[in-house]
């Protein structure tokens, strides 16, 4: 644990291969560690004296003070030196930017990198990545003009791909959904997903564990942990390279779990992990899985001001498993008091296309109090012109009653800013009828890993 | 055949039920006919000399020029009245906006509108829509200021719901995805899809049709017409109310085709036509069949510049029955000759993420000359420092080919007004991988419609 925390919360970082030139990677790593760090940096570069203001050094070697974590950005024929004399350092932390090793056949210059972590007395993650990424520990190469930062939130993320985990940064920074730790952990010469969702598992203030994983050397260790850490916390895994020319495409390694898809479910199953069988549904169940209580039964609600939106919830409804109960009589005799004649109180709940932000909150209210409903479905187009910003308010203050809500609303800017507004605090929103269910339904299918003995 | 003229390009517009309350939905639909519509408006409200500007008539009957088209949004208890006074006063068209009739159980009131419209001398779309949207002839009530109107473009969307037809414009306008005729058929008291169908499939300002529909009346009728239509454009529908609870949730109509999922497709197949399982599905598989050729073969090539969303890729394409050939040997060797030693010329062809515009340029030009090769899923992270706005006009180019190309790139701001660009240019942009795949996939699908007797 020690060690991660080394990764995590270091006081100082040096960046060996910071460039003095705009747009290397050397450069745009400097950079964006030294306006999200709060630590002392030191770049390490043999040309130059100072890099972005910033005292430069020939080598690690030359550094007086400490340095607790190392980020590597050399060409891969030098990176073992540069390990070499980061242990003479005594630095015990190393993350390999640098490709150039087995994902391109060099798997002797990989072999070395694993012999010198084997005693585990230094650790590395990486190579092939593009690093970790916190509010405070921004060391991702890609420039913050074309790839925004997530506000800081609940979602803890390990990716063996850079690329699918940089989108994924930059989607959750569009529509405000908060992330807590970023982990690329690219060809795992050492550091692996098992440890990081173990240091996770414990971790306060990661609330769901998202993975995107190609392949798992160890099964069994993956399972077992993966077991104990979903009984208090989520984790919801993409598994890519399913099928057989998709597993070509992965690097093949001595020793994977097989690759089949149905292995990988089972595994999954087993750990109680909950699996995202598409790219889309790995964000989806992050974003609820972090911010939502469980579902505790298959009894929901759906409340719309769309009709259409209504119908094709409820179908998707149906489809998950889930239920649509008629609400309590007393639930809808207190419907019937304030809502138009021509509005349904039959579940799906179709309050029109003139709700305003008070028929929301009332009608939210009462089917959220009611005892024969788990969890709500609202969806709210909120382009009609009788709601508000108000809204929004009504929105987030549904978590005070203790059960799971998700929203649909789907639309262009003016939508859109309300809906990153509503997912700053917490509440996950979707563009669809069909994913705003599943995400709901995805809440009961953790809840019942949690019941598990 | 008339008809529908007077409705798509009337020369004058009354506007009955025109209001001078900003927010109220006669000011909103007056506003952007006003800011749309080249023709003659006529406001009609008895209470008003002018509203925005336009003298106001107390009655259609007081209007001395020639009325084409008259879109009715007074109250339903005289929407029969006023019908009457347009017959009186010659009009053809009628768009009725005004709720309040079968969808909330006043089967009597419009069983008057639907006498009125029996032998066909007038036509009436609706009521209960939002009526007609063209980029010149704005009617729909919601203000543009939060609800945005999508450039000109080649789908005609026809939709029972007006929710969802609303939210798709919304959706079309934020992604720069173009519309030719969007129709809200509400309750069809008279126009129903087949007809609407029918034109458009004569119309050229339309490529694709796409269809929301929740009950269809004359099951047979549409099956015929359909199948007509979808042997020379392709028409994508999605039907809601599929499960019995989604169907509960639908009015049902007398004479409706049967509603269960597997007679409507069944039915969709027999005609030819598209279907789309989601809400998602409708907008994806519209922008891709209004704007590429057919996939002849199921031979597609994937080219990358991020190996976890080759992969991804790759999956999906396996799912969706495509197959990824191996380039032809000429094709490979002179991929070799210009990408570096470290990309992949097997298929997935992973360009890497150092690839530059012209490596893009390069590699899209050798794999869709490949005679192995009848299509492509380019991947395009576009926030890699090496890729410049080039690549937008790399991808455009590829259209001279002949060979349909679908692009996957996701994130926030900045790839998102590139992705607007390439919508615009005709080229159709996915936020997932899954999603590129699975459009590419239709066109094959569509292709085999093409090739029936």
């Amino acid at each position: 644990m020690l060690f991660f925390d080394k990764f995590f919360n270091p006081e100082s970082i040096a960046v060996v291969g910071a460039s003095r030139t705009p747009g290397k990677l050397g450069y745009i790593i400097l950079e964006n560690l030294k306006s999200s760090f709060n630590g002392e940096i030191y770049p390490i570069n043999p040309h130059a004296l100072k890099i972005l203001g910033l005292e430069s050094y020939t080598s690690i070697l030359d550094v007086e003070e400490t340095i607790d974590h190392a980020v590597i950005v050399v060409p891969a024929e030098i990176v073992v030196k540069v390990i070499k004399e980061g242990i003479k350092k005594k630095i015990k932390a190393f993350t390999i930017i640098s490709s150039g090793f087995s994902e391109i056949g060099e798997k002797e210059r990989e072999l070395e990198l694993k012999e010198l972590s084997k005693n585990k007395k230094i650790r590395i993650i990486g190579p092939n990545c593009i690093g970790i990424y916190k509010k405070d520990l921004d060391m991702i190469f890609f420039s913050k003009k074309r790839l925004k930062r997530p506000p800081e939130g609940f979602i803890s993320f390990i990716t063996q791909s850079g690329a699918f985990g940089s989108i994924l940064l930059d989607i959750m920074a569009n529509e405000g959904v908060g992330v807590s730790k970023f982990i690329s952990i690219g060809n795992k010469v050492d550091v692996n997903e098992i440890e990081l969702i173990e240091y996770l598992g414990k971790d306060l203030s990661t609330r769901c564990i998202a993975l995107y994983i190609e392949s798992v050397k160890n099964g069994q260790g993956f399972i077992k942990t993966a077991k104990k850490v979903t009984k208090t916390k989520p984790i919801v895994a993409f598994k890519a390279g399913k099928t057989e020319k998709g597993m070509e495409a992965v690097t093949s390694h001595t020793g994977s779990l097989a690759g089949s898809a149905q292995v990988y479910s089972a595994a999954f199953k087993q750990a109680g992990i909950i699996e995202a069988k598409s790219s889309e549904e790995i964000f989806d169940y992050a974003k609820v899985l972090a911010n939502m209580p469980v579902l505790k039964n298959k009894k929901i609600a759906i409340v719309t001001d769309g009709g259409g939106f209504g119908i094709v919830a409820t179908d998707a409804a149906v489809k998950c498993g889930l239920e649509l109960p008629t609400l309590d009589n007393s639930s809808i005799k207190s419907l019937k008091s304030f809502l138009p004649s021509y509005a349904s109180t039959k579940n799906p709940i179709d309050i029109t296309g003139d709700a305003t932000d008070e028929r929301y909150k009332k009608t939210l209210e009462v089917v959220l109090k009611d005892k024969n409903i788990a969890g709500v479905v609202c969806i709210a187009l909120m382009q009609i012109p009788t709601l508000t910003d108000g809204i929004i308010d009504v929105l987030k203050d549904c978590k005070v009653f203790g059960k799971p809500i998700t929203v649909c609303s789907a639309g262009s800017q003016y939508v859109l800013d309300r809906n990153k507004r509503l997912e700053r605090f917490g509440i996950p929103v979707y563009p669809t009828p069909e994913r705003a269910v599943k995400a709901l339904a995805i809440l009961y299918e953790y809840g019942k890993v949690l019941k598990r003995k």
